[in-house]
């Protein structure tokens, strides 16, 4: 906890405050156009800006991690509430908050078990499919407040205004830091004001709004903006503890996963160390602290994450000075924001979760292993045809599945002596000799519940090849565990075994192994040896 | 299918309808009573063990697998119908073969998928966690239809009946098989002779009731049960489809779990393979045949399938015959079943289930692995005190965590070079002596998602205490796959060691992988070479 804060250097200062300040003005447009994905007031994404970062700052891990409002838990967020009650209902904005602190209790709890572990979930292109349809889903559902109306029905002044946006920050995106350069400013800084056109272009199209009196003619505006700092807010509804359990395990485990993932990322150009496990507690504390302010389940946000990095942050101060920054936008007047058009806002939102439509990963799959270009492709279909929710499911179930499809297939070599040596290899591989009556088997995994009927299943056809066999030896070389269900699994094979006269040796069985082991019945129940090395099994039971 | 038909050898013949007579009779009372567990007439539970045993005998692979009404399916049922319909209810009977249908289907979706490496999902512990509790939960369900009444106010004649059969069945469990062999018996026979108990008290206890009137006293009786076979008789309610989607899956999922893990003991016994892709399929098509016949979802029993080993079955015919048994029994006046008082029914139902209290797997895991002991508690915790559905996925979650915790702990080996040899081995066992600015990792696992981010850690690691490192070698002599993620992870870590200045080498990839890997990037892109052997690397990148 804060121990950036200790080793905090002078030089780190300039970086941070630039970065901090950045990241505050990306932050204005894109927390107030995410509160509304998610169903909720903008002011709303302001205050998920706020105490969440600085929470983060004090107990999460990543240096740069921008805490706050992020596409896909906001829109998981809508997804979830939405059955439970009407958008823009006071007990809509109840059960938010709820959500965040439910998820965020997950989050601690899971922080405190230490099962940080966790985050190896979801294979990259199961977590690649997933984003690429929210984007998609997010992108599809901001076309009517861009247009100000459906896609045949558009009211022409939003239209005008959120089209028009929409092709400025496409345009901004595609050349402005190129633009830049060549007008003579280094890449890094070009890269970080072409971030900044949202805002600039937020602010202008509010000016536009004002002056031409927009919202008279029927553009939807956000309305008044509360100002000042959130307060102690949190509201809980008795009746919904049991209805928001299961979502708020599925946010709970989204906000890990996204926040790692962009963390992960980072912490590879740093060259620092994450902790899962303080990341659980800092993103549990993140969103306890959104809840206190009756805001919404919050996350680690990949994009405003990179341009902190970009920007030069250095170490948590530039969330916390991006949270003084966004505290003080909140102290100052915002009537200005009243006026603020939600067609611009839409178009800001659509072209934020394009640059997430990165299809390089599919392309890549789909070249190298068409099974994991195909569980992209599924989880993907079940975003888009099931939901959010669902879409989760068959991404943990497709990562699962995969899991277990690869541990059930462990790698077991038939061992043969290497002529002249006292070397034993696999003879698929290497050649070598055996001996008649026995046969060496080297199991390449730990054993346990995932394998051992794959284990069971290759000695039965060995047993079926080699029906004069007396002896058999698994070489346990590369097994640094045996679980339970491994272990009552030896027990039967070594009576199957016993019963057909076969006797069943162990050799070259790692120290703990062999200690834990001692604690069973199996040692003694065996129906042959304990070895040392796979020579003196051999030389024990060779037969002339 | 029905490969064993043209295997068949008339030897079996006698033990096939041995088994199958002793099988039908101990169907008879036990199949009644799961149908009451499940909330429906006595007569389903018949239904349930005719047309799927004969279904699974077409289509199945084990052997001396018996197909019916099982104790954990048939609380499953009644717990996820409970909330949709009244028990009883001419609805709760339609949802409970929809039920049945859906499961089915899913099994023979999940066979046609070929995914029956599934069945590998629970580990031991967690599976008889679960068992246990489902037992606990079901043994304290039949009380009060025992004692004809809560605990507290039984019915005199009602508990004086069910008490004492359950005295009796007691009693016979544990001493009639003894005896019996001490009265001269064989010790085979003995044991299937203690298995008809059920049987022969029902019988007597429907006598006794048809003499002493005891259905007039109050004692609760089957009622009428139809005689005659089911015909097709398939309702689905059309509203329910959705509701029952998810109960499906999770009864789906625990039919072939339990069924498969029946069907491994018998076969480990046997020394047969069993097929688990047709199990699926067999599974599959046995619970559409009992949703055809009106019935409930069933699922492999392992007291049932033992009994049919121990009697003697060879193959499927034994099942063939029960099935045909059971249907002459409903062909037969069933007037008399109309007569067989609840109390028994209720005692035969415990004294099965507390067959199922087997408290050895704890015992062994406490003294073997704690950490699975305690997934063995928490899984029966979480049934007893969330109910049977959450208990499941109380199960799934722990295996799935316990999965992802080996994959995440890979073993990582610094090699060195054994002094006066060509061999490079593990330092920390076998000592040998390293190169400076050369550091070889043997990673003893395959690379994919889960997995990565602890290589990469480990890799931060070595690198933070290697910092005069000039050259990386990864020997992947133990790694037989790659998946997507591993290998945009390894690009990842290519580009920050070429950022370092730190050359990225491969040694001993096998060729398969190798192969996969020219489809993408990496090779091209990689800051090294690939090298045939360690010795190779290590003579290459050596310096003076």
């Amino acid at each position: 906890m804060l121990g950036w804060l200790r080793q905090y250097r002078r030089a780190w200062l300039p970086g941070d405050i630039g970065a901090g300040l950045v990241v505050a003005l990306m932050t204005v447009p894109q927390g107030m156009a995410y509160a509304l994905v998610a169903g909720l007031p903008p002011v709303a994404g302001l205050y998920a800006s706020i105490a969440p970062a600085l929470l983060y700052a004090l107990f999460g891990s990543s240096m740069t991690q921008s805490v706050g409002p992020a596409a896909i838990t906001s829109l998981m967020t809508a997804a979830l509430l939405t059955p439970l009650a009407a958008p823009g209902s006071g007990l809509y904005g109840v059960l938010a908050a709820q959500l965040a602190l439910m998820a965020g209790a997950v989050l601690l709890l899971c922080g405190a078990l230490r099962v940080g572990f966790l985050a190896n979930f979801f294979s990259r292109p199961v977590m690649n499919g997933f984003t690429l349809a929210v984007a998609l889903v997010i992108a599809h559902g901001q076309l009517a407040p861009m247009l100000g109306g459906a896609l045949a029905h558009p009211h022409p002044p939003s239209a005008a205004l959120g089209v028009g946006a929409l092709v400025l920050l496409l345009l901004a995106k595609r050349y402005l830091a190129a633009l830049l350069v060549r007008a003579g400013l280094a890449p890094g800084p070009a890269q970080i004001c072409a971030r900044l056109v949202p805002m600039l272009l937020v602010l202008g199209a509010t000016a536009l709004v004002a002056l031409a009196h927009l919202d008279a003619a029927g553009v939807r505006v956000t309305g008044v903006v509360p100002g000042g700092l959130p307060g102690l807010n949190l509201a809980t509804s008795r009746a919904h503890w049991g209805a928001l359990a299961q979502p708020a395990l599925l946010v709970g485990f989204m906000i890990f996963l996204m926040s790692m993932s962009a963390a992960q990322t980072l912490a590879l150009k740093r060259q620092e160390k994450l902790h899962s496990n303080a990341e659980l507690i800092g993103l549990g504390a993140a969103n306890v602290a959104s809840a206190l302010c009756g805001a919404f389940p919050v996350t680690g946000s990949m994009s405003r994450s990179a341009v902190n990095f970009a920007a030069g942050a250095h170490s948590p101060l530039a969330s916390v000075i991006s949270a003084l920054v966004l505290m003080a936008a909140l102290l100052a007047p915002t009537g200005w924001l009243a006026l603020l058009p939600l067609p611009v806002l839409a178009a800001t939102i659509i072209v934020a979760v394009l640059g997430m439509l990165e299809l390089s990963t599919l392309r890549t799959a789909w070249r190298y292993d068409r099974g994991d270009a195909l569980a992209l492709l599924a989880t993907a279909a079940g975003v888009l045809v099931l939901g959010v929710e669902a879409g989760v499911v068959v991404g943990v179930a497709l990562s699962m599945g995969t899991l277990i499809w690869r541990a059930s297939r462990p790698n077991i070599a038939v061992l043969g002596r290497i002529a002249g040596t006292e070397h034993f290899r696999d003879i698929e591989r290497h050649g070598g000799y055996t001996m008649p009556g026995l046969l060496m088997l080297r199991i390449d995994a730990n054993l346990f519940f995932g394998n051992v009927e794959a284990v069971n299943t290759r000695i039965e056809d060995e047993l079926a090849a080699h029906p004069q066999l007396r002896d058999l030896v698994l070489v346990m070389t590369a097994v640094s565990s045996i679980d339970t269900s491994a272990l009552f699994a030896l027990g039967e094979l070594n009576d199957m075994l016993r019963q057909r006269g076969v006797g069943l040796h162990l050799a070259e069985v790692k120290g703990p192994v062999l200690d834990r082991l001692k604690n069973s019945a199996l040692p003694a129940a065996l129906n042959g040896q304990v070895y040392l090395s796979a020579l003196k099994a051999c030389e024990a039971l060779a037969r002339p």
